[in-house]
């Protein structure tokens, strides 16, 4: 083409798809003060990930599942903005974004770039994916946020001004605090509360809101909160998708079934009606939903003609908007808002129909996630250490599938299964990789003396992933002809660590020695018959074959590990018999026998009543809480509506339970396994259920640990698989759930704080997120449980927890169309899919509950990080560095403080997060103002700068503060200062580099150092 | 946007378009000799009106039913061409093509030029819409494709050089060599043919024909015709809609599911498959369907891939390509082709599948557009005489409601009701258009003695178009107070005509005189129950409000016309009662009365047995032909598969009969009325058949006028009812049925051509379409049925033929989705449909039919047009042009000549059709050479220039003619001059201006007249 034939082109373009009819609609429509401004806020909504995987929506294949393509939509989308600069489209999902990004030319980049500046292309949320609020970790929900925001940074220099979770099943404090107020978004949308509290909220018009999602941090991390009228969708009758059947705009009067006139009347009714449910005389239609604007072109088409006509009528005012400018002109009217508290947990969309099963669902899925947050936050660690690799192996495909995993139908468990196989699928290619980056990292801090470089690092450290099936490769090395295996255990929290860690043996008689060359106490656990089954076929399903000879112990030994760092064991064949590990005794209750086991080698001892298998007594003798503990397990059928009118199944969303069943253990399985440092209880409760309860010589906690499946379905009933541990706590139906593994809210059985709660689903409406842990109090004692995972929980009974642990059968309408019946297969033999886990549970005197909950909380979510190799002749710990810790040898975290990210960031910058572990009143000691003093947290480096940023890195903290909107709440004083004063961390002083943290608080930095040169050169060689 | 910017965003669009990852498609392909070249296709398949609109197909309403959207299409094709000028699209229905591009600017437009340059974007057929080739007369189907051809000779300078007719249901002899050959087409493509057929052309690689459709023009008008091997579809797997489930191709190797091998391998196997039963290596895939490029990118991404992969594969060689560009390569291998005559009808898609119901579905319907053909012919006649009014009224509404009629799924009876509705909305608005066209075109010719002008008409001429319903308003005033009635009767033939007329009177004594003032015998046949109870019903849903007083006779008398002129009559009040009209006599037959009765008052006489009201002699005492006749009624079941595993109900496509009933007529109601003019004959045959035979006297030919329905369905039974005509006639499985109201082609029961034919459907399987009439024959006389309508018909017994009047009840699930079941309301009272109509009967001695069937067959075509205006005082006679006739008063054509155009374009220019009626050999006297003298035809004028054009006027005669790709038939020499030479008419000689005519040719003129003052003046007061 010519440079003439461009031009034609470009105004054909903009004539083609601005007329229709040769008609110039005007669309330039801006706020109407006088009237109802009806803002069209043109968008899709592109889920990362649900009936179809993240990659088939992107190229839009496997459209028999789903005519869903997001290539379309952005590639349809940059011509239909062409066209009018006057219309608007917001993009949200940057998974898909940056697929699409790095398919287009410099030229069409620059296209984009011109249309994100001048506000016709608009992102909103920013986050890879629109994440989850119930299942997903604080810390995951950061660091996909944030590695969606620095791309937008960097790429378009824009900053997201609102938070868009219009899908998500109900929304947490978390959310609205965190990654809302504290990522500098003016406002946060969403499209999904209980229906009970819509009716409310939209008789009074408090759809709207001020949130105050953090007690702690109070006004200071509130956010204009908007709830939906009804969905994200457009009012009925207003979608113009691709054969959508709402009535098109049809305005060419040559033609039959001219319209315009009703289809003015429709849209000014709709408005009406809207306003009258809403503050202001702002009114937002989101105009799009699922995977729609595939053709963007039929949308605009005819909300152009809407507007023209509209305005043309003139009874109301409509204008292609956004949400920033939805917000701005809330923000003008100077109203203020009604205040909201806590969450919006748990959500309903009809009676009957909680969405609290997906607190649990897919529990196995839940636990990858959560494993692989753990590893990934020490993994960037050991990339910092080593000096990370632009050009790979580095971490950045496990950051994007974790990213991609807290979307809100992945981690939640709401997907078709392939789509849950393809998350676990990227889960493991980015672990494969991040394996990598940890164990030359671990090479390089290990193979030198100098503690700035390694040189050539020739160890080749082994790790196990698949050591919950107690498959572990590395360390079933047969020692017995003299080999030693060399174990480094990598602590990845800033405080030093004791701890017991086990990985299966061959050998019987081995022994532990620790870097000085001091034998350690080490316990030979049995590996019993449920685990050998669970290794036997999980390796086969995993592995594609059978992973040979069973092991038949675990070791188990007490580590002394640094902040930040590690130390180094070998484990050895005894040289003298006997002289080793202490075998455990093994007692298996025989009928009649014993009245009463009491187990436990410190503190806490459980009794058991044998004949029963139920622990009769719980006592700490360090603190006297002596407390009975009754721990049992029960099931609930999953309703199954085939037969009603409007069924509502039981489903991979809904939890709606049709009876309780409880299960008896079974009496013959008891077993007692004992030894110096651990001592178990196996039980086998049913031919579907083993549970170990265990307790370490030096912690006052109990581990449970369990594996249920394959659930029996023969019977075609779902289940829902619970256990209860019951106390003679009198809670008076309040317990304690954390939103997102972070603040603790308050739940009152069959109780809201925003209404009157109808109750019609006495269990399921009572259960809540479960991420850290639950906990219940009573005047003198608070009960604790902590989990390793998301999973639903509830205190249904007053002085009981309740944990849901797995669960099944049916669809339950909401779109996944597929029975959620996970199962595995070895070739054609496939078996419903076995759980296995943890949680922990203690009793602490009242107000004492706090330290264990929040300090063992993060062990639990960054355990110890375990490799092997083996000591090859010379020896090990004299030719390496057996021991070591990226922090000041004086120093570690305060006790209240967690470090929650450390990341060398592409450009060599340095990401730093210090998150305050304790909320306001949460425990006497360490609910206070902390310090960090970070010189002392980079010992080697000098620091050439520190800026203070954005919880998602996006921008400078204290601009944000400058730009963020004062909104008014409705009962408050206007007069700021009146208002009580939330204290927060000072700016860092460049000198003094101490980084203040008050309770919840949590600091954003972005560090330089002065240029290191042997540093550097030792990352040239690592990268070379 | 600056102009820097418009070139930026003209190369994004390129890129986004052709680009995908960044990533440069090769999509040059041409042919490649050495392999087999697949030429795909780009097409969209745009019903002009199916289960929506032809309006809400093209703005996308009405989406529920269908999702389509031609605007989409359209819209996003230019874009999706101008991206890669590689990429090819044809486009076929110029009914939305006008639509989308009146809607267009300037600018637009001048773009979508320079891709119909380029060759980008090819119109093939180029008529208004794809018409069908069983029910539309021949004449329809060249006006509708004239209508699109010279839109598109005329904006864009091109002649479709594809015919496409890739959706009826079988295909016409009359399509092939005059909508084929004679419009100057090279090629020929559809994709419905027998299965059976199919079966046999696929094994012997003869899907790909030389088709000669014509016995008379012979190789003069044959045409390269291809049927597709299944369907105009892509090849299984291979449809890229928005949302459409094949596999996209997916090259990107960051995401999963790369299938890029894959994808080439589908794609080979796909064309070898079909290179195997095709000859050449040259195949055609037809990428797209109904409705499909709403999103024309997403095609376009998929096909640049494949071309791409797929060359650098090698197997094959893929291309964008064309269907002119296939025709091309297919010549270039000057391969012969197998020779195919006569037709493709009937079609079955399947055992069982015979689509032969459709010649009748809907038979109101098809004889509303047959008697606007014979409307808008005679209107464009009057327009012409009058001058024709650009600005309105003219008769270009009806011309583009009669151009969408004719489509597939309209003229046919295959669509949905509302649809239905919609073309008869459009025919009612045309017509009242047209209508006034004919008025004031009559009232100036008569209002003035001057042929050249006529001041100011005042009169202001009635016509009554409800007149089959017995209304005529005009005709229905009373006379008895001295008013006159004036009747202008205009005749459209070109040949002087007598002929009866009749309209309804409320005076029932009154006299006719003719424009010299001579009385005219007259005769008053009684109206008849059933007619006044259908005009008072259908009056009534028509109007919306009841005609008031019935009248009690319709008066009958003879007229006699010039050729294309008129002639008056006045209708008045006999002076002296009982001087008027005589009133028919009326026998109604009284049980045992009469053994026989005898009708008729010509040449031509009827015996009626009386008992059983059946005709039992039929005798001619001119040319001496006698013959019994039985004349009945019988009905079909229509097949309900409701309880088959794979049903396949009768319905508005397929006729599929589960049992022939026999209708016995009731003895009782047999009623003669006789008069001088008329005698008839009326039946009731059953509750819901009435029936009139009807002589005239002058005429040798039996007339029967049926009214069928409401057909019952309380039985819930389909009927489709059938009238057999049984001789004596021994015609051995052998009749003759004409194609497209032109050709008569030869049929035998039970016996196809080109196949053996396996019968499973020995009535539907033997079925043909009948516009014009059906025939058989022995060795002494000719049996011609003749009809007002196209309908289905068969000699299914020897010596009998049988006529489908009408049908119903069920879907038959090719679509449509909607119960055939035709009614009619007035307010909640709704009947099933009744149909009235009329066909003729002649039996002659062998060789002597043809000239009734073709000229009696014009007649029935162009009846006498008549116009009422009340003589208000003054002499009518005196002060009008009471005769006239628009060629010279010595001149009328020759008899085997029609005109079947005579039309002022829009440049003024006049566009003229003259045809041959006859065939080679069908008449001993008329199949010969003919001529017409042009200066006759147009006696007041001087002719400027004559051009002879195609038979879509849009390109030269000559110029087409030497364009022509001579094709090679197999077993043929290839020496031209070997074969049997075609004798057409020789160019016409501009001094001598005479066409001449060959059996059945027709030919095309575009005449040009040196300027008339006075006629020029003429028009210029009508127009004001």
């Amino acid at each position: 083409m010519g440079a003439v034939e461009l031009i034609g082109v470009v105004l054909f373009l903009g004539v083609l798809c601005a007329e229709s009819k040769y008609m110039v609609y005007n669309t330039s429509a801006g706020i109407d003060a006088g009237k109802i401004n009806v803002h069209l806020v043109p968008h899709t909504h592109d889920d990362v990930g649900w009936l179809k995987t993240v990659d088939q929506y992107y190229v839009g294949s496997n459209n028999s599942i789903q005519g869903a393509c997001v290539q379309n939509v952005l590639d349809s989308l940059v011509p239909a903005l062409l066209a009018d600069k006057n219309r608007k489209f917001i993009y949200v999902e940057q998974a898909f974004f940056q697929r699409w990004w790095n398919d287009q030319s410099e030229l069409t980049q620059s296209i984009v770039k011109k249309l994100v500046n001048s506000g016709q292309l608009e992102f909103i949320n920013g986050g890879m994916c629109m994440h989850d609020e119930a299942v997903p970790h604080y810390i995951d929900m950061i660091d996909q946020t944030t590695l969606g925001h620095r791309f937008l940074k960097e790429e378009f220099g824009v900053t997201p001004r609102i938070g868009w979770q219009i899908d998500p099943f109900g929304h947490s404090a978390v959310q609205a605090y965190l990654l809302g107020a504290e990522v500098g978004f003016d406002s946060f949308f969403f499209g999904r509360i209980d229906y009970q509290d819509r009716i409310k909220r939209k008789k009074e018009k408090s759809l709207e809101v001020i949130w105050r999602g953090s007690k702690s941090l109070g006004s200071s991390a509130q956010i204009f909160a908007g709830a939906f009228p009804e969905n994200y969708e457009p009012p009925p009758g207003f979608y113009f998708e691709v054969n959508a059947d709402s009535p098109v705009v049809q305005d060419n009067v040559n033609l039959f079934d001219y319209n315009v006139q009703d289809r003015v009347n429709d849209f000014v009714a709709a408005a009406i009606a809207q306003a009258n449910i809403t503050r202001t005389n702002h009114i937002m239609w989101t105009m799009g939903t699922d995977f729609r604007y595939q053709y963007a072109h039929t949308w605009y088409r005819n909300m152009d003609k809407l507007i023209h006509y509209v305005n043309k009528d003139g009874r109301v005012n409509a204008l292609y908007s956004t949400p920033s400018i939805y917000t701005d002109a809330k923000y003008a009217t100077s109203k203020s808002w009604p205040l909201k508290i806590e969450d919006y947990f748990p959500y309903a969309d009809r009676a009957n129909a909680y969405w609290t099963g997906y607190f649990t669902s897919r529990p196995a899925l839940k636990f990858y996630v959560r494993k692989m947050s753990g590893y990934y936050l020490a993994a960037r660690q050991l990339e910092f250490f080593k000096g990370r690799n632009d050009s790979g192996p580095n971490t950045d495909s496990l950051a994007d599938a974790m990213a991609i995993a807290q979307h809100h139908d992945a981690v939640t468990g709401t997907e078709k299964q392939h789509v849950a196989n393809d998350y676990a699928k990227r889960l493991s290619i980015g672990y494969t990789e991040a394996e990598k980056v940890v164990a030359s990292s671990l090479a390089c801090l290990t193979d030198s003396k100098s503690s700035f470089g390694c040189g050539d690092p020739t160890t080749n450290f082994q790790q196990c992933p698949l050591l919950n099936i107690t498959y572990c490769p590395a360390s079933e090395a047969d020692l017995s002809h003299g080999k030693n295996l060399i174990v480094v255990v990598y602590n990845s929290l800033g405080w030093k660590r004791e701890d017991v860690i086990r990985f299966p043996v061959v050998n019987e008689d081995v022994t532990v020695h620790d870097s000085e060359g001091r034998k350690i106490e080490s316990q030979l656990v049995p590996i019993v018959d449920a685990y050998v089954d669970l290794r036997k076929y999980y390796a086969r399903a995993y592995l594609g074959s059978s992973p040979g000879d069973v092991p038949k112990y675990w070791i188990a030994f007490t580590v002394s590990v640094p902040p930040l760092g590690f130390s180094t064991y070998t484990i050895s064949a005894s040289k003298k018999p006997g002289a080793g590990s202490t075998k455990s005794s093994i007692y298996k209750f025989q009928e009649g026998e014993k009245p009463a086991i009491e187990v436990g080698e410190g503190n806490l001892k459980l009794t058991l009543s044998a004949p029963s298998g139920k622990i009769i007594n719980y006592v700490n003798n360090r603190n006297l809480v002596e407390e009975s503990v009754e721990q049992s397990f029960s099931y609930y059928t999953g309703y199954n509506g085939v037969n009603d009118k409007a069924p509502q199944n039981s489903g991979a969303y809904v939890f709606r339970p049709n009876g309780t069943y409880h299960i008896k253990a079974e009496q013959a399985s008891l077993t007692v396994i004992q030894g110096p440092l651990i001592n178990e209880v196996h039980q086998q409760i049913n031919p579907w259920i083993f549970q170990t309860t265990r307790l370490y010589k030096e912690k006052e906690h109990v581990e449970v640990e369990f594996i249920v499946g394959p659930v029996p379905i023969d019977d075609e009933f779902g289940k829902e698989v619970a256990t209860q541990i019951t106390t003679s706590l009198e809670n008076s139906k309040t317990f304690y759930t954390d939103s997102n593994g972070r603040d603790f809210i308050k739940r009152i059985r069959d109780f809201r704080t925003d209404w009157d709660l109808e109750v019609n689903q006495p269990v399921a409406g009572n259960y809540y997120p479960i991420n850290l842990g639950i906990y219940i109090r009573d005047s003198k004692k608070e009960f604790s449980v902590l989990v390793d995972r998301s999973l639903g929980g509830s205190s249904i009974v007053d002085g009981q927890i309740e944990l849901m642990l797995h669960r099944l059968l049916l669809d339950d309408s909401r779109g996944v169309d597929e029975a959620l019946n996970e199962t595995v297969c070895v070739l054609d033999d496939c078996r419903g899919l076995a759980v296995q886990g943890k949680y922990y549970y203690r009793i602490d005197p009242l107000g004492e509950g706090a330290k264990w909950r929040r300090s063992f909380g993060q062990e639990i979510y960054s355990p110890l990080l375990l490799a092997f190799a083996e000591e090859d002749g010379e020896n090990w710990m004299s030719s390496h560095t057996p021991t070591f810790s990226a922090i000041d040898a004086s120093y570690s975290l305060p006790d209240n403080v967690a470090l929650i990210t450390l990341q060398e960031l592409d450009d060599g910058k340095v990401l730093l997060r210090l998150a305050h572990l304790y909320e306001v009143g949460e425990d006497s000691d360490l609910s206070v103002m902390s310090k960090v003093e970070l010189k002392k947290l980079f010992p080697g480096k000098k620091i050439a700068k520190v800026r203070e940023l954005s919880l998602s890195a996006n921008q400078e903290r204290e601009e944000m503060e400058k730009r963020r909107l004062v909104w008014k709440v409705e009962g408050e004083s206007e007069n700021q200062n009146e208002n009580p004063k939330v204290v927060r961390g000072a700016p860092v002083d460049p000198k003094k580099l101490e980084v203040e943290l008050a309770p919840m608080e949590i600091r954003t930095f972005v560090m330089e150092f002065e240029v290191d040169l042997m540093s550097t050169t030792f990352k040239r060689i690592v990268d070379a």
